[in-house]
């Protein structure tokens, strides 16, 4: 890291003028150890995919089908991340790690399924501790294939109707939030629902008043199958001291589970952007990270870490490409 | 803009999911009046060099010939923009439209010097009418030459040691705002040198009393010859209905100009970044754009505007490639 702030200092630019690019492009030489840090390039979105026991409670309008239409969409390169992840020049695989319905899906589709599907989260476990487990191993064992297949950045990316439900819980415990501030609309869901919502996750954690210093008896009662999993592929890339571009509020539920289990995991954590959903911002500033992107996003998918892959691979390339005053005979001031 | 609108709300995503990029994908259609319009690519960063009679009054600590060597530093691919824009797929083209010593340039180098540095805004007019509307008219055939080989986005860059003061006058005439409120620390002053800046830019616009109502009067009075090419980069932009990524200080208030000559060319302007120069912010704020990245960068040389290239292809390739509930058969709330 020290490295790297020097070598900032001798590029062809006013101190500093690259703003949070700079702080971004050291913190990612600590993570690889080495000055410049490897080019985040090829990067893999891992979307995993899981259905909620919880949706029996209206906590969404759209219906339980969705997630494996969507999955056959993300097969099919039909979604807004796939569209992204071609903008990046990054991969998209798709991971059934927890959906209620068989699927069959392509090469670009992982079957890797614990369970089919959460019991409602509101009226017991959603998951037993061995089928959290599971689904964390699911998320670790991706990220290694991945990074031993050649991957220098992993995406987190995620499908699951009412998946924004188990991620307001996850937060709330992690953070010590109420409900009501780690609660969002989700998909876009009206007042009196949002209301509902708040209340289902309220009474949840009055339920299983989840432990915080044990996050796999969080994750499996208040979580989801792509919560845990996305909770081990974020560990398992710092564990490879690869870079997690996290996405939007399942990402970020995840990300305080996986700093939850190992602290350090934090470093290699990078928030990809805010997302809209109010949960996403009390979740990354509990973790000190800074969102790249602030579009109003809040698809999910992994689309807003796509959309901010260009943003870090810019800001690594910059101590790979850019001339010094030395090298490049420009005067200083 | 109707017809985007309507395709918008039949995509696989929740409405209103994809935030800011929905209304730039929107704005985007219109200016091309196709639904969806032409994907931002190739792309061209034409980054306009100019020099500054106001350097002599020390509103910087960098020496005047930084200007010459940044350019040869563009033209070997060594600058931050030439990393950015290889990053984004983009081409980098330097014009040199007045810069005060000859140059020596390979292909990428295209002379259209008009004048070897302006005079010093703070004792007289910078350029002759004449000179003004010469650097103007340069940026439309750069403009139009760039489409006419095939560009389907232009990006707006810069280069001129002591820049921002000519800019900082422009945005006080134009937005009516005070010089205290206009004027930056550009590439990092200390608080002396800043005092004196905008000291600088209040006894230029006591001297000229320039008409906002007469750009080319403004331009020629108190800017530079870069800020009048952007102008005419921006407006042959406009007239060709292709849109102009606008990067910083220097390209926001061109854009003011732009706007004064003609107020629909804002439709064809796309804010880059925020850049950390105030006066940025005032210029984007009356031309009623929102910029897409907010980084804390304040670099110039179309930096901001070829990191935020990936950012407004995603938005129109959405339009292109995502698919519709009823194309990829997934259910509505």
């Amino acid at each position: 890291m020290a490295a790297a702030r020097d070598h900032q200092a001798r590029l062809t630019k006013p101190a500093g003028s690259l703003g949070a690019l700079e702080e971004l492009s050291v913190r990612l030489s600590g993570l690889a150890g080495v000055c410049p840090p490897p080019l985040p390039t090829p990067a893999t979105v891992a979307v995993f995919a899981g259905d909620h026991g919880v949706h029996a409670q209206g906590v969404t309008p759209w219906p339980q089908e969705v997630t494996a239409q969507m999955v056959a969409n993300f097969v099919a390169g039909g979604a807004v991340v796939n569209a992204f992840a071609r903008q990046a020049g990054a991969d998209v695989m798709v991971v059934d790690v927890g959906v209620a319905v068989p699927l069959h899906g392509g090469a670009t589709l992982l079957d890797a399924n614990v369970r089919r599907g959460t019991a409602d989260l509101s009226v017991g476990p959603a998951l037993t501790r061995e089928e959290a487990l599971a689904a964390l191993e699911v998320g670790v064992g991706v990220a290694r294939a991945l990074v031993t297949s050649g991957a220098k950045c992993l995406l987190t990316g995620d499908m699951g109707i009412a998946n924004t439900t188990p991620a307001a819980a996850l937060i709330a415990v992690f953070t010590g939030s109420d409900p009501a501030a780690a609660t969002g609309r989700g998909t876009g869901i009206d007042d009196a629902m949002l209301a509902h919502k708040v209340d289902v996750v309220r009474r949840a954690l009055a339920l299983h008043a989840p432990d915080p210093a044990d996050p796999l008896g969080v994750l499996a009662a208040v979580g989801g199958l792509e919560h845990a999993a996305l909770t081990g592929f974020i560990l398992g890339a710092a564990a490879e001291r690869v870079p997690a571009i996290v996405d939007g509020v399942i990402a970020a539920s995840a990300a305080l589970a996986a700093a939850a289990f190992a602290p350090d995991s934090v470093a290699a954590m990078v928030a990809g952007h805010r997302s809209a959903e109010p949960g996403a911002s009390v979740a990354l500033a509990h973790l000190g990270l800074e969102p790249l992107l602030d579009l109003g996003m809040r698809l999910g998918e992994g689309s807003g870490a796509a959309l901010a892959l260009p943003v870090v691979q810019a800001a690594v390339r910059v101590l790979h490409e850019v001339a010094t005053f030395d090298s490049a005979g420009v005067s200083e001031k």
